[in-house]
């Protein structure tokens, strides 16, 4: 593949890490100095697996509960896109904790616009893939709207191309906050039969 | 991701099977009926597995050797693009066998031109996801050569942009010579940082 990857001309780094051991705390996370990667996805995270049951995201392809590869391995956001959404929404802030994010980067523009296969690469060695972008959904609204009533704008809308992407482990390795994040992307060109 | 898939509007179909049980033949392979995709990729095929070692097209990401996420489970080449290929090389055919493909598809334009993270889907419900461009090697131009030495050019150049797609399993199923094929595409766009 990657002989078609081309360096992006900047370096991203890992400005916080993230991770939730169950789900019964619905998306919030809890902060993290390192996350393990595994290619069934954080050591220790709820989301992990290499596999998982198809969800109402993907009724257009699967029966929901279908058996499927887990490329929702990470949620990633950028701090610079929650800033643009905090100001569209008239809030101080919209917190990674809320938007259930894994990894939030700083440096990487426009990170919910990465083509799908790009790869992120950590000193590690460890290597995510950028399924795709991740839709904004109604829980981070209900959470932010606890906090903040007196918003001006709907998480859902604030959020629409802002909300990161989902991915999964090509290589192990540990991430750490503070790594740089090296950008690989894949050739753009645009299929003609769309 | 789904909602984020639009369907294309061709339908192209399963034209060709292959399979290889091991590595000893190289790159040539058997034909077969139907296949069994599991996620550990074609059933009985030696380029399976979950995992497999980073080669000579990664050297810019990985360390010779080192353990990633297998992405080319698949080779997938059309019929159209094979053609062409012949054409430009000056020969009568191009065969699937020759080039190591495992589904040659008909009715898909550009197939080698399809999106990283473009979904293939049959339907038994098994589900390929595009990783990205296959490049043309030198392997299939030695057993090219051999079968036609009089080819007026060569097979790395004639194939470029027409080599096929790699790919890995999504969702497990069988397919079959004449399935159906729908391509989910996703969004379309080109970043603006690269």
């Amino acid at each position: 593949m990657s002989e078609l990857l081309s360096k992006a001309p900047f370096t991203g780094r890992a400005a916080r890490l993230l991770a939730s051991p169950d789900r019964k705390s619905g998306l919030e996370k809890a902060e993290r100095e390192a996350l393990v990667l595994r290619f069934s996805g954080i050591e220790g995270d709820c989301h992990g697996g290499l596999i998982r049951k198809s969800d109402s995201r993907m009724v257009k392809q699967y029966k929901r509960g279908t058996t499927v590869r887990n490329t929702r391995q990470l949620s990633i956001l950028s701090t610079e896109e929650l800033a643009e959404i905090a100001r569209s929404m008239g809030i101080p802030d919209v917190r990674a904790e809320w938007v259930g994010a894994n990894l939030v980067t700083a440096g990487i523009p426009d990170l919910t616009l990465l083509p799908p296969s790009t790869r992120l690469q950590f000193p590690s060695g460890a290597m995510i893939v950028v399924d795709i972008e991740n839709l904004p959904c109604r829980y981070p609204a209900a959470i932010i709207e606890r906090q903040h009533p007196e918003q001006t704008m709907g998480f859902v809308k604030a959020a629409k191309h802002k909300r990161g992407v989902v991915g999964w482990v090509e290589a192990e390795g540990e991430i750490r906050v503070g790594d740089a994040i090296t950008v690989w992307l894949p050739p753009q060109r645009l299929y003609a039969h769309a």
